[in-house]
């Protein structure tokens, strides 16, 4: 008999949509002892609510998120709002006892981010937050490598995160779908959104990073904003760009932007060892791409593996189809789920954490504090 | 009210797989009037049958596909089978009235296929064949271009299918698994299994085949079989090479194989137009390339198209995720679920239907009778 | 002292200018006992052989190919006609006992090929035809992996050599630079000029061809003649493709238009062997693909080499830049006459010799003999 | 009668190589009324010097640069030494009236480069610096792109210059081939020899840079020292990053190695403008990618021109070969050359002259500056 893992979800968007197809497959692609239950859906507009519940399948609706975090039958709570609410539901939910699995960033500031970790500590209750690219494949099998120790000394890390869907002066900011324009609704622009994904694969990958020095841009400096229907101030950074010195010695270069024509969401990472580079591009999310120095010389070069063979070879593919055949965007979340469900039964947590994600938001705070400064900063510690 | 419809599969494997998780996603990207139920999911072995239903949520199983037609709560038989039970399977399914949804190829041989499109047609049932790759946003994309009239007069039509699996002469033939193999299951080797696909999209893309030049070869010529226990010969063809010509003029070269070292399955097919040029790849399918000879000539060049803006610029992907997040290869199969359904209401039946297969299944019999002459062979117009 | 090879130059078209650039070039890059002097240009238009000699540093000029190679001061004359007037001068200059460097293809036929390679090894004076591609790097490169036993058993070969320039049906036939669209000149369209290329890397790499079938196509039946100032039927092939069998038990697949619209000259080769494939493209002359069974399953993958590294890993580059500079088309000519040159002092011809070439011939001849009857031909074995 | 114009050069290692090979070439493939004379190679030791003169060409030789400054029979002074020598040699050749071709960077210190610049100014005497890669054709057309004025705003300009060669740690600093590892004599390691190209091309293309930020590391901190035979402290920098603000408006971000591993000489740019993005990279230097946000929604995307049509679509192509047929890096002198007798020839000085180069300088220096105090610095106008 399968064990029920009752899902409450909160907000209907984008990733309250990718979350819910990651809990429908996960138990005919990663099936285990637990089996998740879309048990209730979330939002203040219950009409909304339940258009989503029933596209979904979740068996029933709140509209007061205080509510869902009451009900005994939920297990765990999915944080799907803007970053603004996070904080709040997350203090909420672990003084509930739930699990909880927030959309990342985890919060607006490091600030936030140490009390909610401090709570779910506290609560001891299983907590992840959706950094989803992790569980890419191809990053998956990056990280393996890396772990083989076969890099070798590192020296470069570059990252960047590139769009280009702001460039039209007349989007408004906030409001449906658009709030992420809205500083008081995101916290910040691109370096919460976008930068936050490069760092967390970066700590992941390469370890702490040490020190920074930044600089952002807010390019379109007044917009529409929708929900006061006034034109306003963009608080947000546009772009984000900083240097910095990682602790094993190796130095950063790091980049977003909603500003490159061209690049719809182009998020790619490089790593440079002394015996290996690595590279992979969210554009072609299948592929890794590796340089090995041991190869002999004459036929030395980049090679792109396509990281689609149903064999252990290939972290998580062994689970889907034949080789060549490429999965999307969308199974990074279903793995995620599969590797929560397989933490709660191993009892070693997948990561991220919220301990986890919180390294982030000091690097994000240290970032933007370079920016503001124009000077170098030092991540702290904790 | 959402109309129920109810699904009774045949087979377990690889596209019982793909075809359920299909079934399943398809009501929360593509909703409709229509709500599919997994009903029955029929196997031979009955532990094999619970299991698969028990995993992908088919609330019963049955273990002799007669029982399972003569059902009434079914609407739908999807038959997953090895190719030598389609025939049966269709014709007991067309005459209980039910709907069709066959895997491709259609049937062991033209003659075989005439019988079927025969019976569906004279039972008035809804039917559809598996070419799933038609419905690969890049493909749909694709066939859209070339339906406005963007390419001009057609010169070239070149496909492959290359794959390497079969390299090692020790993998046994027949057997779960490695039917594909097994001559008498599958009827043919890499021309119905592989070439099949590349033809059905080049005659919806490109139109008429009308006669060929084909090339068959079985590089391994014994082989385990693992049903009878024995080394047998190798009744299926390894690779299958063939060029011909279409009714509008155009020049066709298509290739197949099981010994490309270093495909996986590797896809492609490419047009060449007076105006225009469009090339696809199954391992990048996520992205169309084309040349447009109208461009400035200083900037002519060929452009990689990143089919996934959620928009109706590019079929299907308004209904998936935010631009520059691809979809994988099992989107094809709800998209064509989608379509099938949209069929349904509209009264229009989505391709391919039975008929349309059928054609396919003449050129691959005149391919593999030109193979075996050493001669041209004209494809009959039915 | 270096020892003078003086060169007499016969025609100043492409290739006239592209062999002149290597002879200029091969002292400074491949320096030799021999140093090559630009004797003499021959051309009927005085005119046009002054302005050639001039720019090129030609010493003399000569407007009667037979009193350029009654000279005594000529060692090597370099045919760059039409191939028309390949076999008359080849005989003349080997009866005058000069070296002789042909463009290729070497013949109109076969049967004239036979001819003239009987009057080189009669007269055994040193020959080259210039197949240039051999000289690429990351071909020559290719030519050392296979040699090296690396491919093991070989199942495919294919190639094609796709252009668009004669799509305008308005582009006239013969005179200046057009001789290659009028058949009296030319002999054949893109067999011999295009695929010729495509079969003596073939037969180079993979040994000898021993049945083909073949297809070609006139796509634009009739053009006006620049000569004869008259609307006429055009004799060449505009498109050409075919199936063979090599006599190491691989199969072929070749192909070669002007009517693919979107690329310029793109020769490309791939060869699948048990163990490696490799893949090569005109377009990127500087990189070989390589794709090695051998490699660790999770980090196979196809791998670009770029071909630029000044090491002996690399043919012919340690006399050129540093690493990733990559050298031009131009630098094969370069190769070849070095390579010629080294045949000379080693004593061991440089090749392909026009024996060599003979081979292709056969293969030309069979294949156009195969399209027009319809038929498998055998390519004699000489 | 075509003018002379006497090359005296100074050196004879790679670069000597370099420009000597386009100094013969030019008159093939860029005729003009000057005909390059190759007078005179000067270096200290008489052997080598003979040697390179009798490879490439030169009538005569030096052993002192003053000498064949001295001589009245030279014209142009070709300054191909380690970087410590330009300034010296610049202003004796100045004072002595001839012409300057300096290699880059044009000097150890913007403070270096002004004094050079007067010297030229004064002496009135026609000035270049080798920053070949404003001469590569794909190079040269996005240019020509720019200042059609099709991009629109520029939001951002990235590049890096990533090489591998110095990783291994017994690798020695100076002497023959390595002083660019000596910072005596090279003044700066990468950024003088990579980042120079990098910000030469990126003011060319995007005007003036206004403010960096840097950050430099040395991986390697002792190396022996071939002339003295000790290990030593490495005073080069073996990376340099930095970020910036150009006048315009968009933001910078420049990187540069020799430590990353895989790539051998990968200089890329990228230009983001409102309306049009443009890519280039070394590794394929025929090709331009570009994004044309002015395309058809359905059909956007990067686009790779292949630079490589005889036609003026494509500078400089028109003088080569035929549509598809790569150049290589060499030909990028070749096209300075022709461009620095044009400019003599027109009396409109070819670019970079002394002073544009100079410009490189500040930013240098501001860059060098900016790693030292960790902070930004802005780069005076002047």
């Amino acid at each position: 008999m399968p064990k029920p893992l009752n899902v409450g979800m909160i907000g209907y968007g984008f990733m309250g949509r990718a979350h819910s197809n990651a809990y429908k497959q996960v138990g005919q692609f990663f099936p285990s002892e637990h089996k998740v239950v879309l048990k209730a859906a979330c939002a203040r507009d219950a009409e909304k609510a339940k258009a989503f519940a029933d596209q979904w399948g979740y068996e029933s609706i709140e509209t007061d998120w205080r509510k869902l975090i009451a009900r005994k039958d939920i297990d765990v709570i999915d944080i799907c709002t803007p970053n603004n609410l996070h904080k709040e539901i997350a203090l909420a939910a672990a003084a509930a006892g739930k699990m909880i699995l927030c959309e990342k960033p985890l919060a607006m500031t490091a600030a936030e981010g140490k009390i909610m970790v401090d709570a779910v500590e506290k609560a001891k209750v299983p907590n992840m937050v959706w950094y989803n690219y992790r569980r890419i494949p191809a990053v998956t099998l990056a990280k393996k490598l890396i772990e083989e120790g076969r890099l070798g000394k590192i020296f470069h890390y570059r990252a960047k995160f590139l769009q280009d869907w702001t460039i039209k002066s007349d989007l408004p900011q906030g409001g449906q779908g658009l709030w992420r324009l809205d500083v008081a609704a995101a916290g910040s622009g691109v370096s919460g959104d976008l930068l936050a994904h490069c760092i967390d694969t970066a700590i992941w990958l390469n370890g702490r990073l040490d020190t920074v020095c930044a600089m952002t841009e807010t390019f379109v400096k007044e917009r529409m904003h929708n929900l006061t229907g006034k034109v306003e101030k963009v608080g947000i950074d546009d772009a984000c760009t900083f240097m910095g010195r990682f602790e094993n010695g190796s130095l950063a270069n790091f980049e977003s932007t909603r500003y490159a024509r061209g690049h719809k969401a182009l998020y790619t990472f490089e790593i440079n060892g002394e015996n290996m580079s690595l590279f992979w591009d969210l554009h072609d999310l299948h592929r890794l791409q590796i340089f090995d120095y041991k190869d002999e010389g004459k036929i030395r070069g980049w090679k792109s593996i396509h990281v689609t063979d149903n064999s252990p070879d290939h972290p998580y593919m062994a689970n889907w189809w034949v080789p060549g055949l490429a999965i999307g965007y969308d199974a990074s979340f279903t793995h995620q789920v599969a590797d929560f469900i397989a933490g709660l039964e191993s009892g070693t947590p997948a990561s991220p954490t919220f301990r986890d994600a919180y390294e982030t938001q000091l690097i994000l705070d240290a970032v933007l504090d370079s920016a503001k400064s124009e000077k170098w900063v030092h991540v702290p510690k904790d």
